[in-house]
């Protein structure tokens, strides 16, 4: 990811539109910036149980978070939407990479990003929290959204 | 409200549909209790920003939460969207009593509430944070989500 | 309960002292209503976990919420700590029934709560989620909070 | 930061003991990646009050957000409590580089840390958003962190 410039909409094959809550607003006046993490774990948690397979209640595998991180570009407050897009940096043989843009709704295709962040999920065994390889199905999932 | 029977969706003149997020789920795999009157504060603020003119930022007339209350009858989880409906019990000269059911989303007319909430607000005085009438515009907002 | 009079800190047997957060602050200054829900879910399960037994990982009876309630009296703020005292109002078959009331702490005894709730469990088991009896050992746990 | 190996207790000059919360759990029986943020941001705005005497309600200079980041190397759960070690990384003109360790409390020496992290605040005018030098006083208490 570049450090200084925001991701532009057009960068992410998909999107989740959010709706921002009351608490998320700080002191500031201002979407807090912890806040912005729930949302994006959302997003990509959403993909992972509708598309890629994911049981969160009872499936053997489940995804943990190993690594986030995010720039702050400029300021979302609730009431308004938030679109967080999403797209696949990196499948490793047990990880994946996400690149997550979060913008005000609706986002037009050259918008850029008042966020930049992104996640890594390492696929594991829900018992014994090892590292797991992807099966094909969740691999192919994932491998559609590489943007 | 009655103590045994959840609402019916056809009782709320009015709803917010909101996405749940990934943090709602708690251990046992439902929406936490707790996270339930988040998503009834931002029903009821969004409809007082857009609707009753309250401007949470800047504005010299504020509500705050006085009493709240929920009763819990099915559970309701992560990631199904969350229908808000809301409906004016009551408004005092200072006052609201707002109902809020909680439904999953998309609710039928005759769809049972998974939780029926109240939740008061007191209108007040941004800087001295006392009680204040409500304007003549603020009332008749209110007055149109009596059901 | 008494509906305008806030509990003193002396009716309350046991108090948790719990840490506010940057983002229990909301857009006015103040802890956000949703939040106190929060510390008293958290108060109450420390009890549940630490004194009766309860296991919320894998043990075979969970305690679920049915009813929720809280009167604002008065306003906290980040960074101040809080207590979160607790007394059982009444123990059913299956069933318990707290009063929590907030303090800035450390509370003297004859400070007044800055909010008073309730907060209805019921036992159920973990499988069936249907209710179940409370054992020996947890109903003699939540007697002693019988205050 | 070394990307691989987790920081050490004594690494960190000083550390807040939170509590942590019975929603900071997720479904998979851990604290969420998200609630990290909100235990960091706590611990260092106690800081900026505390000792760097920020003004949250009031005060004519703010501390926003711009970069965040976390590696999760093991988990936390509550009901334990949480020490969110700080240390001072780099104090530019306007902003400061914050590195923290999450660690079950109470963590001795040599305890690795469960969570590194690291927090980038720029001091701004409250009103015009703009970033402002650290006031000598500031920037002192600020100093005293360095690690």
């Amino acid at each position: 990811m570049s450090r200084d410039l925001p991701s532009l909409r057009s960068r992410f094959p998909a999107a989740y539109v959010l709706a921002t809550r009351w608490a998320d607003n700080d002191v500031y006046g201002h979407i807090n910036n912890a806040a912005y993490y729930g949302l994006i774990d959302t997003a990509v948690n959403r993909f992972m149980i509708a598309r890629a397979g994911i049981d969160i209640h009872a499936g053997p595998l489940i995804a943990l978070v190993v690594e986030t991180g995010c720039r702050y570009h400029s300021a979302l407050e609730f009431p308004q939407d938030i679109e967080v897009a999403l797209r696949v940096e990196r499948i490793g043989r047990t990880s994946v990479t996400w690149n997550a843009g979060l913008f005000a709704a609706p986002a037009a295709p050259d918008d850029p990003a008042a966020a930049d962040a992104h996640f890594i999920h390492v696929l594991v065994d829900r018992n014994t929290r090892r590292p797991a390889p992807w099966p094909d199905a969740m691999r192919d999932a994932l491998a559609e959204m590489i943007g």
